[in-house]
């Protein structure tokens, strides 16, 4: 086919016309293209990341999301946001940090005594089996303050946070082994390992790095900290750590910078710490017998510091299990390939990327060849007896991951602002692109472990400047899609972060996820167990003692039960609530005027709140969650007495102003109700409704609203027959809105089946 | 034309041929939508809403995050997120609540005393001249205790936090009146106005709901306290309001629900709150005249409860300046046409939605024509009195916005999960489109204001369910983009939303925005004046008082001055950093180890931070945000010693490690950095750089950084000169530094010249 002229054959009107068969489509293609200044390139790229409304997204990624204290989760290849999930930062939506059971969380990553209300998180780690993502849980890092947490995929919740007991600072962490036996966090800005006051004048004897192996325990999904341990190191401000894979599963490496041990003091006069700590060519690549560590902890051959294990330098080098090798400095990611045989490792002040051959490493231990030691006593391997190849890609070469085909590696290049794609057997560059600006790490699709998938690749750029719509001095990040399935590397996307700053991501295919979409009825979701605070329909109650009142309620379209709570001035509150709803996104919050509690309530959840009822007062609550017509009114009063209050005479309480007319008013309503509802249930039922889960599960939500509805009619009619009108009309218009809730969403079924074209069976 | 089929013409391919000069286009756009099984109204809509790298949207949403107690920012047609603006809950990427300046806003808010660290954002307003849009300030409402927030849209801060001074619950806030004179907060859940006990049995005596008037003085940009007023109003349950507009300027509306004043109790057996305050047919909109009601504050007419302007229902009924309409039962949304002649309001339980005349009500006051009052003695204005118009629109009617065209309105139906296009003259409903699912409110451009844009409109859903991948149970919100542009309305868009449960939002012309991109160098943002703790490159200092230590310090890529900060035990520190960058997008942050800090230091901005060294020992601190190649290396150490410390003898300090060979070797590179540097200067000057204002901004970036290069390189001269080789070859380092950061900034210069396709011009 020979190439035609565009305008001539004005494929696009034709294009148009195609879809003229709708009166909706005014605008054709070609209209739309000219109208906004779009290129046949652009109309492939939105072609190539638009996801229609319900489709799915292929891939879904988790980003760090910085000094936010969040983790950040998208979709691939549409770049929507589909959840920031609270990691060290306490996060109302999610009630994380507002409920008990959360804070419980939080409270574990407290640093010395003190509460820390952020996390600047860097690293995620998705769990592995056999070298390859499991979909399970997700592991990040905190490096203001050294912690770990563990997120369970099943829910997207923090679980648990620990906090290293030997460092003060941590960059290079979360990692992985091949099956998640450990997590790696390593130091970065060294300091004595007690926490004590140490002068800088000790820097080089008593300030120390290393590299934490945190034990995950798969079955508990928490990791153990009494089985984990550090392997201590030098001052060296260790990076970033990778394990090994395959042949290389029982080693870790580790890069590092300022092995100059450089202190710093600018303002001495002195070069600051960035001149100080690039003055060397070289720094260190660690590289740690993991597997062995682990032995020798069992041994008994490591040392209680802080009440934690720690394998000294000394013992370290007398068993064999650490070793240097020098890499270009200041590097930033050392990045086991696919197979395990190499580590790649780039410096971000040096052009040279260079890949290590874990073969050339083993034989050089094995021949106990060393160029020297370093003054720690450590041996360092000769960087041209460990090296495979080294490639010239650019300016500020700076993380490296893997792609589908033969040792295919995408390298991030700092300074050049570009992507490069080589060939890290040959170290060859094959493609670059340019990137808007200043990339930091990348992420291709499984593209740290033993099976990458490529066809996309993510820049995590640091800088955005010109690429989004102004919002102030204060930036987005962007994070840019690039396609890499085809020979030449083409951007697809530019995705602004509106929150945080991401350093790292992962991308897994979104098949390999399977979460909930509800609790067990009465979970504690950070405990991972059923809620001693559980509580049933119909069996809500207060429990009061002298000082202390514990309520045990509920929450369901539309009521919060109980709606009155009094209290006495100095009383102890404590409210559990649970959430009796089986429907999916049918979660219901809990907002507490003057108390700084907001409860994220999802479908089978228990969570807890407890204050001091410290000021007489009236303290409405209500939900937080738009959940229902009648979500406005899902409200109730916490009225807090006066100490030795004196109860006055109780006047006559509301006055009955409902009469039998409203009451049959409200009938004759809610037959008609009745008559839509089933007019919907018939349509539903005469389709292949069985076929559609997602309506299946709604036929399942509106039988139990009907039910509620039966419930509030007899109590409706009960009222009726003692002509007690008040409560019979308002019993019926309860009933009504059970009706309301029913028809909802019937319709919503309904809606759906027209819109996937189900068939009618009867 | 005559229709052609689709196969046969092969239209696609050849759109395919179109672009394969680029090798890049493996795939065809048919071959795309094949594999993704796109149809051709999928890729009419991604067209509609793709926005490529480094073009802008066109209208810019500002939403509210619900209980995530933020501002949502976000892009159309891309619906992509840009930014999370921090407003009533603590944020560590902005250093909102981490910082003094900004704890002092969050301290602003607090409840009886109590810091409140969320909030539950409803309705967020952009402030007017003349009924329409001005870009410069965004109000927003939070439910849960009730206050207003300020932020201002030259920088996207929040500025200021007031709190309602009688109300305990506020749902309908912010909207503004036509010059912004006022910003109206309606109560929600009644309550007594004294901070005191009140039984329920008193709710109808002692129980009050109101609308309070915030005077917003805009030549100071904050909200006067003392000149703002609250008018009471009968425990009805205010919920949304309006300000009228041209004739109906000085009046504004609020709706309510609950007016039958129900008290609940569902634990002792009674029909819940949903039932007893859906009751009645009808509730209450409130008529006010807040102009004549200002008038009343200054004539000394209003009562001081709780230290605020209370206009008692007694004064408001005697002045006439409050009436009360009947409406549909529970409604939400009170929406005022572009002309300022109606007032719509949709009942959710009712399928009517009601077009209130302005000229109607003013006749019936003026006629002193009234069908009754109401328990407290308010006039009651007969809806037949009132009604210009009602349409049956369907289930769950709950928020109108307007369009573009003459008497065109767009409401929201809950229940029927739809959006209903009508004639607000006629009563006459145009078209409807499915949602995805529960919708409550909706925004079309400029919808509330005097001059609505139509053109897009967003679709504020409730549930998300099936729309996207599974995150849990916890759902994302989904805001449906929708194109009102042609007769039909189409969907065009999903977003899921990743934080927060937004409620309202509102869209403004992106051209309206004019945010600074800097601040003038020592800002106290928060405060909007000069820092008195703004400090100049070279003048950082460290003041000591027994017992005290102050830091007046900088950060400038890529290093924080000081380095090196000693206290003693027990020290009240206090530590300011001005950044003293000029480049765009040039933010630093600062964390340190165990003390609960993160500062966001955006180009010009001054930020301070508190703390007691209450623990002997060694804290790291550093930058947080990804500034340059050294920014890991942007470092430092604050030494906390023990009281009465006995200083050892000082040690030997740092052995001089470096040569005069590390010199001249460092000095070699340097001078072929600046060939390299030299060349790309070349090709920009070489080009028309100057009309590209971005390049500009960078080489004075650049330009700064040569600077600086220049400055390192006399020290090192300096050093060299002494023969002190150690310095020497340090300061040739940072030389270098400064040259690799030039360098970098020119690279991109250079990647911009060409991608935009810059001229040679020598």
């Amino acid at each position: 086919m020979k190439r035609l002229n565009w305008d001539k054959v004005a494929v696009l009107s034709l294009f148009g016309l195609l879809i003229t068969e709708a009166v909706w489509a005014a605008e054709t293609l070609q209209d739309v293209m000219t109208r906004r200044g779009l290129t046949e390139k652009d109309i492939l790229a939105a072609a190539k990341t638009y996801v229609p409304s319900g489709k799915r997204d292929e891939y879904i990624v988790f980003s760090s999301g910085g000094q936010s204290g969040h983790v950040i989760v998208y979709g691939i290849p549409s770049m929507r946001l589909l959840k920031y999930i609270a990691v060290f930062t306490p996060e109302p939506w999610q009630g994380y940090g507002f409920d008990e059971e959360s804070k419980a969380v939080l409270a574990q990553g407290n640093i010395q005594g003190k509460a820390i209300t952020y996390g600047d998180t860097h690293h995620p780690a998705l769990s592995e089996t056999n070298g390859e993502y499991d979909g399970e849980y997700l592991f990040i890092n905190d490096k203001a303050n050294p912690r770990i947490a563990v997120i369970d995929l099943h829910d997207f919740e923090t679980k648990q946070i620990v906090v290293n007991p030997v460092f003060k600072s941590s960059h290079g962490g979360a990692f992985v082994s091949e099956n998640t036996e450990y997590i790696i966090e390593s130091a970065q800005y060294a300091t004595p390992y007690e926490n004590e006051y140490v002068p800088l004048e000790q820097f080089n004897e008593r300030y120390r790095g290393g590299m934490t192996y945190w034990y995950f325990d798969r079955a508990k999904g928490r990791i153990i900290p009494e089985q984990s341990f550090t392997v201590m190191a030098p001052p060296y401000s260790q990076d970033l750590s990778d394990f090994g894979k395959g042949p290389s599963a029982d080693w870790s490496f580790t890069n590092s910078f300022c092995s100059e041990r450089y202190v710093g003091g600018i303002e001495q006069g002195k070069p600051p710490f960035e001149a100080g700590c690039s003055a060397k060519d070289t720094d260190f690549l660690h590289v740690v017998n993991w597997r062995k560590a682990a032995e020798l902890v069992k041994a008994g051959k490591a040392t209680l510091i802080n009440n934690h294990h720690v394998i000294t330098i000394e013992t370290a080098v007398k068993e064999g299990i650490l070793y240097l090798i020098p890499e270009a400095k200041s590097p930033h990611g050392a990045d086991v390939t696919p197979d395990g045989r190499y580590i790649v490792v780039s410096g971000k002040l040096d052009t040279h990327t260079s890949v290590y051959s874990f073969e050339k490493i083993q034989q050089a231990i094995s021949a106990g060849k060393f160029e020297g030691k370093d003054p720690y006593g450590i041996p360092i391997i000769a960087m041209t007896d460990a090296l495979h190849t080294q490639a010239e890609l650019g300016l500020g070469p700076l993380h490296t991951q893997f792609g589908a085909r033969k040792c295919e590696a995408f390298t991030s290049l700092y300074v050049d602002s570009m992507v490069a794609r080589w060939d890290y057997c040959e170290g060859k560059v094959l493609d670059k692109i340019a990137i808007h600006y200043n990339i930091g790490h990348l992420m291709t699709m499984h593209g740290d472990t033993k099976k990458p998938e490529g066809k996309y690749l993510v820049a995590l750029n640091k800088l955005a400047i010109d690429r989004f719509n102004p919002v102030g001095p204060l930036h987005p990040q962007n994070h840019q899609l690039i396609d890499i399935s085809n020979e030449k590397m083409t951007l697809l996307y530019d995705m602004p972060l509106p929150l945080g700053e991401p350093h790292y991501a992962v991308g897994i295919n979104a098949n390999l996820l399977k979460p909930i979409i509800r609790y067990k009825s009465g979970w504690d979701s950070r405990a991972n167990q059923a809620s001693p605070y559980k509580t049933l329909a119909g069996r809500e109650k207060t429990v009061k003692e002298p000082g202390k009142v514990e309520i045990l309620g509920t929450v369901i379209r539309s009521h919060i039960t109980p709606e009155i709570i009094e209290v006495t001035e100095g009383d102890d509150v404590t409210i559990h609530l649970t959430n009796l709803e089986r429907a999916q996104d049918e979660t219901h919050g809990f907002a507490l005027y003057g108390q700084n509690v907001n409860l994220s309530l999802e479908p089978g959840k228990t969570s807890s709140f407890h204050f001091i009822a410290d000021k007489p007062g009236v303290y409405p609550y209500y939900c937080t969650e738009f959940c229902s017509a009648l979500h406005l009114e899902m409200q109730g009063y916490l009225l807090v007495k006066p100490k030795n209050y004196q109860e006055a005479a109780k006047q006559a309480g509301e006055t009955a102003i409902y009469t039998k007319a409203d009451y049959d008013k409200q009938v004759e309503k809610n037959q008609a109700t009745q008559t839509t509802i089933d007019q919907v249930v018939a349509f539903i039922t005469s389709h292949n409704y069985q076929e559609f889960p997602s309506v299946v599960a709604l036929m399942e939500d509106a039988t139990d609203q009907l039910n509620f509805a039966k419930e509030a009619q007899t109590k409706a009619t009960a009222a009726a027959a003692k002509e007690d009108w008040q409560n019979a009309a308002l019993w019926a218009g309860q009933w009504w809105q059970y009706q309301v809730k029913a028809a909802d969403i019937g319709l919503r079924a309904k809606a759906y089946l027209e819109q996937q074209g189900a068939n009618k069976t009867k």
